[in-house]
């Protein structure tokens, strides 16, 4: 196919191999994690109707509409094709599927779900409009009971803390909205929900301006602003938030849940990875529009917190119904690419290699080919990614081919039967005697490394 | 989200978590195989610029358009958002790709990609409007070693061969285009792509019909027409079709080309999976419109042949061009959905269990689910995906919850510190001491099983 030389377009990031493989070995990592939970895969198709998508309301401009190229001019026939669009998450065909697949499922259900997803929104730091997600959530019939909701933080805090060493640390910040919605009403506010939109806007608006907003938009006093100020100022990384709520003297039973719901998930997310994932209670977190009724998460990377919340979820007491059935659920929405796209750019995440391979089997003649291929047979048989020189060049252009790679090492297969295969360490230039039965490259030389060195020799 | 009970969408089909299982399980293995072969991997984003979908030229009907919903009115707004379509295989975009990064790839470049593409046809048997392909191809600068045809095949075979023992046996069919270019040319045929074309119909258009067209459409006579439905027919395993093309008595030096590279393709296969994969040559093989130019694949699947090739592909002398490069390329894709879906439809493929866990640790009360999640963590360090029970049920009712979902280990904690934990095999009933920090399951208990048995107890 004649082309002209292509531009990458805007807000739809694409990997070269060697970011593709680190991606990779993380979305194996995710999933090992999640399975290891007993969360269960599923993928969802990419298209949902417009209607699903909308939730019945209004249009919403970041949608994707897809219809058949030859049905574009027409209008009117949305019917034909059901009116699809594109996924911008994956709570949403969740949901659907649960509802669709209701009596296929045993209750409570945990699923993983790593998929891409797309919003037709200017693309900006951070924002994309594909961009991968690795969600989990746990959903039941009728009652959840909410040692889940523990279960979730941990399940995804030990997949944050498995994560590469050369990712920066991640702060989980905790909240639950049991906790402000019951202070709003325990200090008796005019507008509860008025006001926990204004204030989740702390991390973006002066609070000057937040207290300015509480008054005049939530009909909040002087006294209420400031009381409320000081307990979304409230930020621990222990239980002492408690004491600290408890200090400003108000009382209302959903806050008195509320702090022993979050209080709960700090004590089981103490052990984590100190120094790689910190866990704290910040109680300014309300997650805006969302339909969150109880535990919130938003997740910053630290260096990167422009990029805002890289892993968000909470609790909803429906996250589906079919209006028989109700299903609450918890869950996690890691933003795969959003956490890794920034690192790749700025080369803190990079491979070892540019390819699979930890061998490159190196050709004396064209006529040797076959033998040469049995060699790498061996090696594979063995579990060593191998591949063998395209052409039978002198043996320094090879090495510099496998260079050139990052293939940490060079097979030279014997010339003869009474000979001795060799294989060459390309970083030490070391060269020894080997057999391709039995030799082993260290565990590190294997697979693709993250990071041990620049991924090209150039 | 209240919503109505959905239906799921005609020609976008998905699997249930135990499908899903399986389908991971398979694409793991495919992985593994392409690695081992230094295929390097990558994504494309899920769109590209409807023009280059179409190849510039007329408009398929096939093709999804994309738009962002707030513009679907506007006509003449293609160009705001590039008039963007999903892409319907994953060799346009990978063409796109190699142009794009050319600069940033070493040459030959092994690559494989497993995604999921989209066509608007009409769904049926086999076809989908959703789909997951997995691709490998090879691409060079400006030349392209014929060894790497024999490469493709062989990488590829071994994928079939180590797809689970359940699946159907499978049949690689290859052909040369040169093969039959030349015989045509060799007769003198009037029309060699319009009778290549013709041949191409031969698995779907009785032989008699095919041969009609020859002479009425593409100008044979009747005795052109024999000699090459006499060629068409010709199918070995082994490389005995050489004698039998040669017996026909064509001369062509194309057809002599074609002849050494298929035999060629046809040696190095020869010890795949007997009984499993075989190869054959088929010489009616010739990939219809496909721009092929040399060996051409297809694959099918014994019992399932209405479903056409699962696995199909070749080699293009220009897979991409820039105008200044050409790069040329060899692949094959696997049709992993039109493979799989069949064999989930009919019970051929399934789980051995419908969740990853192995072991269910019981709870004995609400106030031990610490020390059973302790219980738990432990199993988990060792590779045991593990859950605990959601509920401190009568124990009689979680063990049938383990059965329900296929788990084949309940742990029952130990109550005092001088008591003894104890486990029990669900499917034997024996149940006997075990501490979590050593105890292991059998290794064909640890993870999902492919139809060791109905994937429910029920």
């Amino acid at each position: 196919m004649a082309m002209n030389t292509p531009r990458p377009l805007s807000g739809f990031p694409e990997l070269l191999p060697a970011q593709r493989m680190v991606e990779q070995q993380i979305i194996d990592g995710l999933r090992r994690t999640f399975e290891l939970h007993g969360f269960a895969p599923i993928e969802t198709r990419a298209v949902e109707p417009i209607q699903r998508l909308t939730g019945g309301g209004e249009i919403d401009k970041e949608i994707y509409a897809v219809r058949r190229l030859a049905d574009l001019g027409d209008s009117g026939n949305d019917d034909a094709e059901g009116g699809l669009g594109l996924h911008f998450d994956l709570t949403v065909p969740f949901a659907r599927y649960v509802l669709e697949n209701a009596g296929r499922l045993d209750f409570p259900f945990r699923r993983y779900q790593i998929q891409k997803v797309w919003r037709g929104e200017r693309p900006q730091g951070g924002r994309f409009r594909e961009f991968t997600q690795a969600d989990i959530d746990i959903i039941a019939k009728d009652v959840l009971a909410f040692h889940h909701d523990i279960e979730v933080a941990r399940v995804m805090g030990e997949v944050l803390a498995a994560l590469p060493a050369q990712v920066p640390a991640l702060r989980l910040q905790v909240s639950n909205r049991k906790l402000l919605q019951g202070f709003l009403t325990g200090i008796g506010a005019p507008d509860v929900a008025g006001a926990m939109r204004v204030i989740d806007k702390l991390d973006k608006v002066p609070t000057e301006v937040i207290g300015d907003l509480l008054r005049t938009d939530t009909g909040l006093c002087a006294e209420q602003v400031k009381v409320c100020l000081e307990f979304a100022g409230i930020r621990t990384t222990d239980t002492s938030f408690v004491e600290r709520v408890r200090a400003l003297g108000v009382q209302d039973p959903a806050l008195e849940e509320g702090l022993g719901e979050l209080a709960a998930v700090l004590e089981a997310c103490a052990d984590l990875a100190p120094g790689r994932v910190s866990v704290e209670a910040d109680l300014r977190i309300a997650r805006g529009l969302d339909y969150y009724t109880g535990t919130v998460f938003e997740t910053r990377m630290l260096g990167y917190e422009a990029l805002g919340s890289i892993c968000s979820g909470g609790r909803y007491d429906s996250l589906a119904s079919d209006g028989r059935t109700t299903y609450p659920g918890v869950g996690i929405s890691l933003g795969l690419s959003r956490l890794l796209i920034p690192l790749f750019a700025d080369g803190t995440l990079r491979a070892s290699r540019n390819v699979p391979s930890a061998v490159l089997v190196a050709l004396a003649d064209e006529e040797s080919r076959d033998a040469t291929n049995l060699v790498a047979q061996a090696l594979r048989a063995r579990g060593i990614p191998t591949e063998v020189s395209a052409a039978a060049e002198k043996y320094g252009k090879q090495i510099r081919f496998a260079q050139r790679r990052g293939i940490p090492y060079v097979w030279f297969p014997r010339t003869a039967p009474e000979s001795e295969h060799e294989v060459k360490n390309i970083d030490s230039g070391e060269q020894v005697p080997a057999d391709p039965d039995t030799w082993l490259p260290p565990a590190q030389d294997l697979t693709v490394a993250i990071d041990a060195a620049p991924s090209t020799a150039e």
